[in-house]
Order: structure tokens, then C-alpha cells, then sequence
């Protein structure tokens, strides 16, 4: 097949984009490198099968055109910046309502009518089933990333409704791996990296998170696709466990042979509509056949891992 | 106080623009008469102390002007034809999602903080659960109409949370009374005062829907407001019955004397994204102690007796 990935020099998007290479697909990647890394699609850029647009989701025009022969479209590109939403409330309006909202009036103009959408946990606002399904009760939004993305499913869901789309939504917790440039893991080796005896500490430590390596991630979507074949396919991705903030930082203490002194800011959340507790039903993909290979402990030290051999990430920031 | 309403020419909005003003506010009326009718501000505009502003909340510095000074801000303007969504598939999503978040950003830069919103049963999509509560299942959205709306409210929930605004959720039924210019009651009666003899219905007629009478919706928001000071109050607003659309067509013809002969499309639902059945759970806001005073039929016996005094309004459509 021919697919368009948005976000494509991203964390997630540029690892997709290279298996979808390797699998023998042709890819367009469309970025606008505004948090995306050129050295991401090295690999990609070597290809015949792939072409990269560098350009804007907001650019209707560019969009249209780049969507010309798709097949399939795996919509990643958003602001992920979950936690400074509050310092610049048009941004993830922008960047995930309304960028989705072109790429499905791009996708119907253009007679495509396919698309998988990353969508994020946080739509459950602070969940009050532990661990949440999908069809936990109708949640009250309590961050603009986690509205922006809640509204981005509606407009799919409502597109596959009426203009005959299918659709795949995938509610992720925090995803780990090679070429993750934002969240704790990153804001903790950033910190380590400069200063090894100090680690500063948003909250009391104790705010317990789900998190999922990136590999699973891509097998559950690419699995989901060839597998689930309804108009609309939605699905929880994460691992049955979760740790504590603390648990992290213990983990990433050790492998990197550091003991830094502990300054915790306080409280039980992180930042402004941070949820102290996040954990995922997962059974519906579980279904399907999928099953996680990495543990959280190997997510993050594998995060590390390539953070510590890739710390020109830290100064693209 | 003195107080903003979106969609003032409108059928909610003038209907509780004259309210606000006979309890003794200050309104500042906004509407870009795409929909709305002079004629419903006639008496509106008689008060000293009311202003209108004709503009379009697109138009961001127009509407934070007419934010300046404001207490409360009663956000009814929408686009209210649920049923033609997917023949202008961006309208729904700039009138109801887009404006909305101008409208908060322009409450945020003026210090606004108190926000009531008119939102939709039709946010359930197909409910599962009969009648369906504020928190019934994470529900898959079947139309634009209702994705718009939910978007919305997240993005109001989510303000409310980062931004300390307080905001007053209202998931309507149908509404029904004078000033009624659009919807199946409407449609019924340009039908009928033109051809008594023949009446063309959408899907089987065996839809069952909950409709509310507009004063004792406009009770309900006052009343809310009133008594209730949550950070986000949400309200479901119908009454506790429904009917079909043949009982409805029965009430009108009796009311009117006529014994049409009827036509069905067919079907199970009167378009793409109708949902065959809407009843919702209404006793969150009978807690709060409001009691709706007329029945569906009163209702629609007021609506008809409305539009068959004012068949002006079936010209300006």
C-alpha cells in the first residue's frame, strides 16, 4: 500500500515510517519539523519508496496534494507537549483539532477513506475505573491536550459515519523507546546528563503512569489493521502495569550509576491537568492477538540508553 | 449582572435574552444573523439595557471587544442543522468547535470566567443506556453535528480546569416553543400550511425523541446557574418522556384539523448520524429542584400555534 504518515520525522512517526519501508510499502512523510528530526528519516531517505513533503497539516492545498494515491493514512502529527498547554491555549487546538480536521476534509476530497489516529489516554481525564476500558464513563476533559485530542475522535468517528471512512483510534499511554524527545524520561536524563547529583521532580514522585515501548506500539497498530476490519476500531495501548514517578527515577538512577539528591516540587500532580493516576485497560487489543514484549523498566532503560548515545537530542529542543 | 449571549437572534437566544433583561440585567446580544431574526430582538431592543453586536465570534477582536465588562457568557450561537452535516462538512466544525474556542480565548484575555453552554444529547451518539445519564459510557460520536458539540464542552471543561473558569454544560433534547425555526415540528408545518393534504416524513416515523418546552429549558439554565457553583456543572435537560414522530404528526394534525396522507422515506433513521432513540436521564438537574412544567405535547401544540401565527418565518429560511 501507499501511506501517508503525518508526523513523520517524529518520535513514533519516523519508527513507524521505517517499518512501513521495511514491510515493502511506499511512504510519504509529511512533517513540519517544528519538534520532528531530520535525523530521524536518514534511514527513510535512502529509499525509493519514500517521499518526504515538508509542509504544515494547517496548509489545506499542501495537504490535498500529498494525499493524491493514498491508501492508508496514519495520523501522528500533533503537539504533544501535554504539560505546557496552558502557556499557549491555540496550540494544541491548532496542531491536533484543527490539523485533524484537514486531514479528513484532505482525505475526502481526495477519495481516501482509511486512517489510524494517535490518540492519548488523557481523553479519560482523571479516570475513575482503574484500569480504564474504553468505554469507561463519559469523562469530563481536564487538560486542552487531552480535549484536542477527544474532539480529533469525534471528527473521525463521525467521518466514518458519514462519508463512509474506517477508522483506527488508539488511545496510547505515554510511549517510550529510540528518538523520544519529550517527557519525563527525557527531562530526568536531560538534568542527569548536566548536573549527576540533582534531579528536580515535578510533583511528590508518587504519581503512578502507565508506559508502553514503542515497538509494541507500532506491532499493536500494524496488527490492528490487518486484523480488525470494523467501521470504527478503537483501542487502549498500554501494559497491564504501571509505576510510580519514583519507580522511574530509581530505575534510571541505577543504570546510569547515578545517586542525584531528590528536590520534589510537591503535590500530587505534575502540572495543571496532570492525573495522578493513569492505567489502561488494554483486554480489547489483548484480543486481537497482541501481546507487549518490553517491560516499563525496559522502556525506559532503552529510552536511556539512546538518549545517553544520542545527546545531540537535547540541544534541538 | 451584565451578561454576553451568543446566537442572540436565535430561537434559545432571544428567548432568554428577553428573560435576562425582564430580571433586570444588562445584555450584550451577539449574533451574525445567519440564522437569527430581527424580528425575535424587537422587543429586546426597546431596553436601555441592551446592546447588539452584529458580528460573527470567527471574527476574534470583534468578539473580545464585546467581552469587555461581561460577568456571564451564555454561548448558544451554533449551527443548529443537524441533519444537512454532511453537505457542508466544515460548517459544523467552525460554528460550533472553532467559534467556541474563539469565544473562550476572548473570555480568557478579558477575564471572563463564568460560561453556561448550550450542548446536545446527540454528544451519546446511539446511547446504549436508556434513559441516558451525564455519565453514561464513553460514547463513539455518529454525527458532526454532535462531535462539534463534545468537542466543545472539552474544550470548556478543560478551561475551567487550567484557566479557573466555572462552566454550566447543558446536554439539550430537542427544544421546542415560539421562535422555533428549524427541525422535524418546522419542517411538519411548512409542509402542511402549503399542501394540507400530503405530509413527506423522513425515515419510518417510529424515531423516538425527547423534546423539552424552550421556558422550561431557559428555567433550568437560570436555575442551574442559581443554585449549583461546581467548577463544571453538567446537566442533562429533557423531560422524562418521548414520542414518536407519528405521535408527534398526529398532535399537529389534530391541532390543525388536517388528516394528511403520509409518505415515509423509510428507514430507521431521518438521515446520516440520527439516532433512532434519545432519551435522557434528567435527574441530576431535578436534584437541584427544577420541574418541567409542560409536556412534549404542549410543546409542540405551542410550536405549531407559534409558526401558524408567524408564517413569516418560512419565508426567511
Amino acid at each position: 500500500m501507499k501511506a501517508l504518515v503525518t508526523g513523520a520525522a517524529g518520535f513514533i512517526g519516523s519508527s513507524l515510517t521505517d517499518r512501513l519501508l521495511a514491510e515493502g510499502h511506499d511512504v510519504v512523510g509529511f512533517d513540519n519539523f517544528s519538534t520532528g528530526q531530520r535525523k530521524f528519516l536518514e534511514s527513510a531517505c535512502t529509499s525509493r519508496r519514500f517521499q518526504l513533503v515538508q509542509n504544515d497539516l494547517l496548509n489545506f492545498d499542501a495537504l490535498a496534494d500529498a494525499m493524491e494515491g493514498i491508501d492508508f493514512v496514519f495520523h501522528l502529527a500533533a503537539n504533544a507537549d501535554v504539560r505546557f498547554g496552558t502557556d499557549h491555549p491555540r496550540k494544541d487546538f491548532e496542531q491536533n483539532t484543527i490539523a485533524t480536521s484537514n486531514v479528513l476534509e484532505a482525505m475526502r476530497v481526495r477519495k481516501v477513506r482509511r486512517i489510524a489516529f494517535s490518540s492519548t489516554g488523557l481523553v479519560y481525564g482523571e479516570g475513575r475505573v482503574f484500569p480504564t476500558p474504553e468505554d469507561a464513563p463519559f469523562p469530563i476533559q481536564t487538560s486542552l491536550y487531552g480535549a484536542s485530542k477527544s474532539a480529533a475522535e469525534g471528527m473521525i468517528s463521525a467521518y466514518c459515519e458519514g462519508f463512509g471512512f474506517q477508522g483506527y483510534i488508539f488511545r496510547f499511554v505515554s510511549i517510550l523507546g529510540e528518538r523520544y524527545t519529550h517527557g519525563h524520561v527525557f527531562d530526568f536524563c536531560k538534568q542527569l546528563f548536566a548536573h549527576p547529583d540533582q534531579l528536580n521532580i515535578l510533583g511528590n514522585g508518587k504519581q503512578r503512569k502507565s508506559y508502553l515501548y514503542m515497538q509494541d506500539c507500532l506491532d499493536a497498530i500494524l496488527m490492528a489493521i490487518e486484523k480488525v476490519d470494523a467501521k470504527i476500531n478503537l483501542f487502549n495501548l498500554g501494559t497491564d502495569e504501571s509505576c510510580e514517578v519514583n519507580d522511574s527515577i530509581r530505575w534510571i538512577s541505577e543504570h546510569l550509576n547515578l545517586s542525584p539528591h531528590l528536590n520534589y516540587a510537591g503535590g500530587d500532580r505534575g502540572w495543571i491537568g496532570d492525573s495522578p493516576y493513569i492505567l489502561l485497560d488494554c483486554r480489547r487489543m489483548r484480543g486481537v492477538g497482541w501481546i507487549p514484549k518490553f517491560s516499563i523498566r525496559d522502556g525506559i532503560i532503552r529510552t536511556v540508553e539512546f538518549l545517553n548515545q544520542n545527546r545531540w537530542v537535547f540541544e534541538k529542543r
